[in-house]
């Protein structure tokens, strides 16, 4: 049965864009996320749209799960094909269709990575700006509504989007918005494909805004004596309206580790990390700013810097970190990425940061504290009995805690696997027309089934 | 028959919340379009989320149409009960939720105008961006994805929201989102009501992102000798990421017939428009790069202010032209609102003026050009045979450009009845799902029937 679904889709894409090599299979069976991977019955590589709608067509009469793979970069399985079927993977759809520098707008295959992305429209002085650490592939990053250390200043991926091409469950392939830069007109379906981690459509083509590159940066750095200290003066910044490009939040336990990983000395207190970035003139006078009002606030260890070298090494910590966490020894984590309230967020750290202590398990708190949106990571050790039930435990508690002040279950990393369990308590009865609206798109349920809901 | 339902109407809701006096039925048969007048059965003004529930519950089971009505501003017909039945006026659901001024962020109910808001908010040294000259309500401005002069800064409706409280057809109450910047969880549903025109579900309650005030503006103003010049012009400020507040393209035409109508002197020349803000110092640097770049295009007419008297007299022109417009003796108009790609401006606007010349009848253009989103004007006199139809095919022909270069049949005044019939050739097989999506909502098709789509 296996072996004849697999032939009759070969008959129909043909055998190069098809591999069923245990390696391949291995290297689709997992993201980079806690959640136990699953092998895939065979990875397909459409290389157009046609190929996408080929594979959905045979998926759909045949009732194969389908489950599209960008970079693997994900944190909460998203493409983890827990049915097993098919896993698509779009890294030959990576070409840029077409770029128009004067009207900042690019549109690109879905496979095409944000780096690669860059490397084109850098040569204009244009950026493409979601950062999300990874060199995500864009599909992916708009199925995630993916966002990172620069949305303070430009918005999640949400924010860039200007048109989709999606195909549907049964092949139809529709376009969601336009070129133009706004529109009133039908039904925003951009937004809602957006974030909609491939279970209602799968996203082959992009459009996305640009913006230009800023012309001179400055990076700062400073420590406080506790969190809330931290998350007031983050707030104190936006307050100000000072345009920061980023403005990141990291825990003295972090910075202990960082420490420790990469024999640095780093005063080992909770630090915030910015990144000014615009006309000389203007940058200057906002780090003038930020610095007194820093200060205001009782601030240390205040350094600023413009020269390349310096600024590395301010950034350094912030940089280092997700390798310091990776690097714990007989170590797994449980990660967060809980959103709230500017104002909520002193509340928020501050109780991560208990509820962590109280675990006896070693926590880190860190991220992007200028959207309210922090990371957070329970170390256990998975060979000592009870340490996972108590990470996920103490993790479960940050969680419902955000959502109690009006916040999310997930800032930037989506649902997959890991937030269903608190899709009810944040949506409550929107989550029953968030299923009747999969079940519109996708009656069969082939579209990454298992993702989101909990059925 | 019509009696007994508001008779039990009545029973369910109460009589002072309900209005069958022919001057109310009559100032809720219209908005401001020229889309012909139906006076509904019934006013209902809920005071509460409870009370719309109860007129949905019973429209309903009941199968009566109800069509939200907010302040009546609307410019292509969404508010008008072309099926009669009950209108919703939200007048009475005025109040201020929830306002959070360190989170910059506010939670209303619907019927808060934009300006009530502002007299609020503004007292704390913020404001709601979103400026479409009327005094709209907030619900309908989320209805219609409204945007207007300040989009090309703080961006449109949609750009604003954080969560919407909806009542669904069967009176079940949702939220769409949360009081975070942003989120990763859950389908987008926030992005799917805006801009539904009460169509799948009835908007309650708004919570929307607020800006601190600029603390510094000045005005200018310059003319082109073509249309084509005065959009590349708007490209070039762009570029330069000039972060413009406003920036308006007002045509020759309709400058003469400002000067005309309000005993003006303008330069009669296609003229733009500038609002700049922010720091003193930042706002004399974008000033002085604008004069230098309008004057490296040749401009003329150069004039710039900070004082108020002279900045209003700056932006006259801009202010008077709706009452210019309205007051041509024995003149209806044909509308537009297309919006384009920012480097197909120059051609569009060209196309614009050739065909209203083309016809024979007087056409103003004018508009929000850093969105690449323009008015158009065609004026008619109705006591001339032929006169209607000429406009409106003047009308459609920009449109459909507009559609072809990559663009919108409208940037910001929604579809409601006006822009049905473009609503194929724009969205093609997307049309199908918008279509799909609407039955899912409303089953009964009682939400705003008769508007969005040709059935």
């Amino acid at each position: 049965m296996l072996q004849l679904y697999i032939q009759q889709l070969i008959e129909k894409i043909g055998k190069d864009k098809i591999s069923q090599n245990k390696p391949v299979l291995m290297q689709h069976s997992k993201d980079e996320s806690i959640h136990p991977a699953v092998e895939p019955d065979v990875v397909c590589f459409p290389e157009c749209a046609g190929d996408v709608a080929e594979i959905l067509k045979f998926a759909c009469a045949n009732l194969v799960p389908v489950t599209p793979f960008g970079a693997g970069s994900g944190l909460e399985g998203q493409a983890i094909p827990i049915q097993k079927g098919i896993v698509m993977n779009f890294e030959r759809m990576n070409k840029i269709i077409e770029f128009s520098p004067e009207d900042m707008r690019v549109t690109v295959q879905a496979g095409v990575t944000r780096l690669q992305l860059n490397r084109l429209v850098n040569e204009y002085g244009l950026m493409f700006s979601v950062d999300p650490g990874a060199d995500a592939m864009i599909g992916g990053m708009v199925a995630t509504n993916a966002s990172g250390t620069t949305s303070v200043r430009y918005g999640a991926m949400r924010d860039q989007l200007l048109d989709l091409e999606v195909m549907l469950a049964d092949g139809t392939i529709i376009r969601t918005g336009s070129q133009a830069r706004k529109s009133s007109s039908g039904y925003h379906l951009t937004g809602l494909f957006t974030g909609s981690e491939g279970t209602l459509g799968i996203i082959t083509e992009v459009t996305l805004k640009l913006h230009g590159i800023p012309e001179y940066n400055m990076m700062a750095r400073c420590t406080f004596n506790s969190l809330e200290d931290c998350a007031r003066a983050a707030q104190t910044i936006l307050q100000a309206e000072i345009p920061v490009l980023r403005m990141e939040l990291i825990d003295a336990v972090s910075i202990s580790m960082i420490n420790h990983h990469s024999g640095e000395a780093f005063p080992e207190k909770h630090s915030l990390f910015f990144e000014f970035a615009g006309s000389k003139r203007a940058v200057e006078e906002e780090v003038a700013l930020a610095s007194e009002l820093m200060h205001d606030l009782d601030c240390e260890n205040w350094v600023a810097a413009n020269d390349p070298i310096k600024m590395n090494g301010i950034w350094k910590a912030r940089k280092d970190l997700n390798y310091a966490i990776a690097h714990q020894p007989e170590t797994c984590e449980i990660g967060g990425d809980v959103c709230v309230p500017i104002s909520r967020t002193p509340e928020l750290v501050s109780f991560a940061r208990t509820r962590m202590d109280q675990s006896g398990l070693k926590g880190a708190i860190w991220g992007h504290i200028g959207d309210g949106n922090f990371h957070t990571s329970v170390m256990y050790n998975p060979n000592v009995v009870g340490e996972f039930e108590t990470a996920e435990q103490t993790s479960d508690a940050i969680v419902l805690k955000a959502i109690e002040v009006g916040g999310t279950c997930t800032g930037e990393h989506g649902v997959g696997l890991g937030k269903m369990k608190f899709q009810e308590v944040e949506h409550g009865e929107a989550l029953e027309v968030m299923k009747r609206t999969k079940h519109m798109y996708d009656p069969k349920g082939i579209l990454n089934p298992g993702k989101l809901f909990i059925d």
